[in-house]
């Protein structure tokens, strides 16, 4: 039995679905694809009171609640749950793991139908866009047409973004948070050194590594190089300055070991654990090669046809997604005459920022579905019917 | 023969010369030490020319001029030679490699007169304290008593404030550039993953590698992690942004292969046939262990001790040494009634800054050393006799 940890959502289970394939961005064609999701709260019978929850680069499914299984708690837990920013006492959440990822969703650990070997790397490359077509078909699977809102950070607010340009009638509300439109150059090479520890890794082997002998080292060297990142500069020195994690030990090679050292060793060490190292290059290229306006013929009338309002949040300490990013992305939907609400948060946690416990972070997203979702009520409007 | 670049030095050539050794910071005890060393310009009959330039991380002795033999060109030909900033018409230019390199001074890679054996791991920790040791022994074998001025950037500015604390009596003037008196917890981060990338290379052998295998993927993933971080993201979207390298090829693993990836790959390859991974361990570490006031026993005093004047200069986009921390250099200083000027370079560059040719800082380095030196000749004092 697993130790119960405190979780308002109390234990959950996700679920794999099998749905039909589809023809990814560049072509490939997947016979099927098995996703794995959670849900949580009830769907009204209006069926407008769907909250989609997109997760980051090394999230899943489990948003919320702890796994009956594995004990995990889930990834947002902060922000869902019963009263919580995403009140599953009043909206139907639904999360899925990425396509490409490695928790129960197809992805290169999957067997493929057409060798019946794991794909590894013949894994087609998949992109935002392949991501946000395998959830609008669980959507379908699940019965519901429309989203009341589709949120996320990092990588989950470019999906959130892809929905509501590629799925204008199908978003009532999009909130990307600490997100971009399209990676920068720093944002690319921080992800390409991570792809190449892991493929100079020799037990990588092209990709066909066997359980036993995974590219670990690899994929905790990349993970190390995110932490940094995720992370600002004031809240390392904060939390590790220069100080050493012990005495030194005959077996030490330096004379100090300090405590940031530690710190990045052990979540290098922990990631590999829950992480498959292919799909970490898969899904990295994915986030270098997003650009919004991708397979956009007119960006100007995709733009003009964007159904949604948004709420659009950085971090002012965030500097592998700054805020600069966001504002971007506000300006553009402004000069369409969209509604946007930008809101630049002062937290010092850097992109870690969305992930980490926070009263105003709580209070925005809560206050703007709640007044988006009594005028939806109110009104009497079907979201379906918008 | 080797091919003639254009450098106003023209050909040079290092030496190596067998010092008698000396007890590390952490107790041990080298029998001797070779220090490799370039001599640009000629020592005046008051010996009061002598201007002493202090390499960062992958430097070497070859300041300026072009190696005779490897027809390397000096890295900091721009700023070093007849009629530059540091002008060699008028200068005694002395660089030398630091103590664990790999640019022919006593490091990992050195014979270890107790075993006969490359040290590889069993080279002790050594300290930015020892390589100013070491180039100290250099000074007294070249008969030099003192020195003009101490010069470098990142950690040849540490070397150059070690000087003034350390050697009060020797320095007249102290002009470390884009540096910091002791790395916080991110710039230790950076080496840490660097570090791990290297040891966790299964060709590094806990150091014991052979020429023919050595840990040449984690050495490249470290360089790859070092050059970002040496740019500012400004100019990494100036010179790189989203461009794709090339259209893709049958065998690109992704549909999109990025010039900044393919910038950083070359970086890290390059890097791997000039640079000893052990080194890297040694002198990272170094980096990360050092303090200013490190085996000072009342810095009041030894602060108020110091008779340097100094110029100190960081640079406003360099995130990596960012100009906080020089400011706090100069007002630790600035509150011992020291001689401080303080320059903040607007240059785009990153902490790279201080290698890229710049008018702005040649300007600034030439015309202190200019006013100091008239005025220390026109005054008709005696360096020595200071």
């Amino acid at each position: 039995m697993v130790k119960k940890y405190y979780s308002d959502v109390g234990f959950v289970s996700t679920q794999t679905v099998r749905l039909p394939g589809f023809e990814t961005t560049f072509g490939y064609q997947f016979p099927y694809v098995d996703i794995n999701y959670l849900t949580l709260g009830n769907l009204n019978k209006e069926k407008n009171n769907v909250i989609l929850v997109t997760h980051a680069l090394s999230g899943n499914a489990l948003v919320a609640g702890q796994d009956k299984e594995t004990g995990a708690i889930g990834w947002w837990d902060d922000y869902v749950g019963p009263n919580k920013a995403i009140d599953t006492n009043r909206f139907f959440v639904i999360c899925s793991n990425v396509i490409g990822g490695c928790n129960g969703s197809t992805g290169p650990t999957s067997i493929n139908p057409k060798t019946n070997r794991p794909y590894n790397m013949e894994f087609p490359p998949i992109t935002i866009q392949d991501m946000v077509k395998a959830q609008s078909l669980l959507l379908e699977y699940l019965g519901i047409e429309k989203i009341f809102a589709v949120i996320g950070g990092s990588m989950g607010g470019m999906q959130a973004l892809t929905w509501a340009l590629h799925y204008p009638e199908k978003v009532h509300l999009c909130i990307p948070i600490a997100t971009c439109m399209a990676h920068s150059a720093m944002q690319i090479a921080f992800n390409e050194v991570g792809r190449q520890a892991i493929m100079s890794d020799p037990n990588w082997n092209q990709g066909n590594y066997t359980p036993d002998k995974r590219p670990e080292h690899g994929l905790a060297v990349a993970r190390m190089i995110g932490h940094i990142t995720y992370l600002s500069a004031e809240i390392m020195e904060k939390k590790f300055g220069r100080k050493p994690q012990r005495n030194p030990e005959p077996s030490d090679i330096f004379p100090i070991f300090f405590s940031v050292e530690s710190y990045l060793q052990y979540q290098g060490e922990s990631f590999v654990k829950r992480f498959d190292p292919n799909s970490y290059l898969y899904i990295t290229k994915a986030l270098d090669m997003f650009d919004w306006f991708q397979n956009i013929e007119n960006p100007d009338v995709a733009i003009r046809n964007i159904k949604s309002k948004f709420l659009v949040i950085s971090f002012q300490s965030d500097w592998l997604y700054p805020p600069e990013q966001s504002r971007q992305i506000v300006k553009l939907l402004k000069r369409a005459n969209k509604s946007v609400t930008y809101m630049n948060l002062n937290t010092p946690y850097g992109h870690d920022s969305f992930l980490i416990p926070n009263k105003e972070l709580s209070t925005i997203i809560d206050s703007f579905l709640d007044l988006e979702f009594n005028q939806l009520t109110k009104n009497g409007v079907n979201l379906n019917a918008i």
